[in-house]
């Protein structure tokens, strides 16, 4: 984590480099670097206020502003109707989560230790919560790929704000659902990370934020002028770019922070990042997105046969994955080899 | 379960309406309407006349005669040739069953009983089943969708036979195993049912089987004949009309026992009724289905990708849900979630 | 396994009939069915120095010349060019492995004994690395199939290439992890099997194997050469020849130790065997034989439509058998049926 913050050296540089005029490949490289830290920042701030708040308030304001960076991005993107990149990184978001930052956090903790247990029950519902969110995010985009889709363009619009509303509903009620009626199965992970103290008085924890979130929306505007550079002068398509390379700036925090978990044979937080951070993008940031769209041009939910292929994997790994309550090393090998044949394949091809 | 009872005043009604020359998709209407309580009827007489025959000629009446009414209306459509809507109304059944069902009956119970639990080793052998059969069912259509369908018309028949014969033969064994090998894995449901007493005569409950039969029938035929009408009149699809509308006509009955079991805590009834009635439909219904069509014109057990879909989609989360041996109100909502983004899909396409 | 000694004879047999010039597909059939028992021979020869060598060396030799038999096979193939023959006889080894020995051996078994127990853990660390490695060899295959394929022909080699080189470090890491990280996993296993002595000197073991290396290398290219007359005088596809015929000939020896494993109510036997020998089949057999077409033409490892969904199917039904630790006759049926459905499939189309 403490590595990560040195990259914040990169916000002055990249404000500097745009002054300059710099290319828009090196200010994609360079806002890139500067996220990464930033998301960081983010989350330590949204976790500070949560200690003023209570565990619930906190609980939902962790979940709601986990994913901002990921919105952030998207927002700029959607403005300017990079609806390929938009959707392809709600698809890399997930397996990013699944299979790069559970494996290798399976990986770093199965190093130092033989087996890893973790808590059956709750990834059980976690697992299974992403399992019905996937089905009900790809079955749409299941059966238009089936009919022919230059007929029904304004219909697919329809579909996706039913969908949408279906799955803000759904969080909603699995806010009810944990913080609620069904507490006491979270009651032993709260327990454990809940002991510690604010380290920042709120005011310089709302503080930050506000600064997080600016400099956020700066440096992903840098960053989203540059995709289409980078594509053309690294040769990469948009849709790698999506997938691929977004989701590891906006998640590089997250994905620490699992890893660091793992280590610690904490592998129940680091489960509860992976498959919790997957639920939250599928749930609430894709609904978002979609509605956001409408303000500038509408865009469907209808995933291509890359994104489905790689999010049905994924579900289907997670549940596989949760289902023993145990993991060791080469469990986490195994996740990051599929992870690396995936990216391979959208690389070649 | 008694309320429905109201609706069998509309059986009169439809034959006043017939005698009028009223509007067929009004007969549809009036149909759908008398069908209802006639199935419930049906299941009540079967269950009485399993008080007679003992246990194991019992379940097998229940079995059997579970899916007599989707048999009735499948046969009418056969006659007419409306191979898409008998299709269609096999895939609606189990995904009816899986998510409608099962999600109404977890959403019910569940707002009553913090957490229900079931016994995992019943259930997991019936959904496990379903995998089997339901593999089954979608290999030969898997494979056709890959192949030039001009070529291969009469191949498909042949294939449709042997798929027919073997979930025949499959369905013939699983009897031999619930009810003669291992009976035992089964006797706690059993004693919990089996302790109340027959309500009718042996007598009364056979001529009452006659007699809903006949009824059935009769309104089927009502039925089927409006449903070119309703398709056009109402703008719906034949493969709507199938996938959703009939299977909920002919299990309405079935669907709220499902749900007054999940609401007496008897969350293993609610299971079985969902699985085992789907199971029902793969191995007996479709089968004598086909076997039925070649009296008229030979129907192949292709089903299209929506449908193959659906099906998989309602297998993968049986299988899921029978895993952990608990159900709770949020279950209930994500299997109602998915049901009505599938239903959703199937309306606006 | 002595009855399968009997069909020894068939070696000088089809020496003879080459001798006298037979037809192909006579030579087809003799050489069919003298690598049956020569691929038990082998067996034999590889435990019997696995006796010598110490179990490390031993498991080594093992899981890696387990499957010598469908490599000799598979080389004789390339080197004429069937490349279908050779990636449907990949696919086809894995179903064979799991459908058909699997559900005859839980067929077998379940006659016998009422309930056979297996050590679930084992069996979901096999069962989870098969889906993983499925999941693999499938996603190069899945992606292309929604590319244009006329552009990306050299393209596919490159990605055939990195899929094997990943497959074959999982393979050196799951012995890693099989023998030295977590070898305690397997002992039970390892006891019961290990309290055998050696029936052989060591020379006459090796002696045995170099012989049985021979007279496979031979047989294998009557059989090769025979293919083609096979599927124009029989009617039969290539890719059915691939995908059933082969696969048989190559594991009669081991599918009929799985059987006689469950026999005697060693379950994890009869499953270890199944799904091991499918599991080096993906991540050892199938990356050797595209470094070794690379030699003659390069092979891609993109599998078609029908083998796709046969592994898939395979790997999804591997994992839920082992999901209870439990089988039974039923289970056995069920998992023959899809094998013939499949099959029937094939036959048919």
């Amino acid at each position: 984590m403490k590595f990560l913050k040195y990259l914040l050296i990169f916000i002055p540089i990249s404000f500097v480099a745009e002054f300059l005029h710099a290319s828009p490949t090196i200010m994609f490289v360079l806002a890139a670097l500067s996220i990464v830290p930033l998301a960081g920042v983010m989350g330590e701030g949204t976790e500070e206020i949560s200690f003023y708040s209570g565990p619930k308030i906190g609980g939902f304001l962790n979940g709601t502003f986990g994913n901002a960076t990921e919105l952030i991005i998207s927002f700029f993107a959607l403005r300017q109707g990079l609806f390929e990149v938009v959707k392809s990184s709600i698809a890399g978001a997930v397996i990013g989560n699944i299979l790069l930052v559970l494996g290798a956090s399976m990986l770093a903790g199965g190093l130092k230790y033989k087996t890893q247990s973790f808590n059956k029950k709750v990834v059980e519902v976690s697992s299974s919560m992403l399992l019905f969110a996937v089905v009900g995010l790809c079955v749409p985009a299941l059966f238009t790929h089936t009919v022919d889709p230059s007929l029904l363009n304004t219909r697919y619009e329809g579909l996706s704000i039913v969908v949408a509303v279906i799955m803000l509903i759904i969080y909603v009620l699995s806010l009810v659902f944990s913080f609620f009626t069904h507490k006491d199965i979270y009651s032993v992970n709260l327990e454990e990370e809940g002991s510690a103290n604010p380290k920042w008085s709120l005011k310089k924890a709302i503080l930050v934020l506000i600064i997080a979130t600016v400099l956020i929306a700066i440096e992903s505007e840098f960053l989203v002028s540059g995709i289409e550079s980078v594509t053309k002068s690294l040769g990469l398509s948009e849709f790698f770019v999506g997938i691929i390379i977004i989701p590891i700036i906006g998640n590089a925090a997250e994905h620490s922070t699992g890893v660091i978990m793992a280590m610690k044979n904490k592998m129940d937080v680091a489960l509860e990042i992976a498959i919790g951070s997957s639920l939250q993008i599928i749930l609430f940031v894709a609904p978002i997105l979609i509605f956001i769209s409408l303000i500038f041009t509408p865009m469907s939910i209808v995933f291509n046969e890359f994104e489905l292929i790689a999010l049905i994997v994924a579900v289907f790994i997670a549940n596989r994955v949760s289902n023993d309550g145990e993991s060791n090393w080469l469990e986490g090998v195994q996740l990051l080899a599929v992870y690396f044949i995936i990216a391979a394949s959208f690389f070649i091809l």
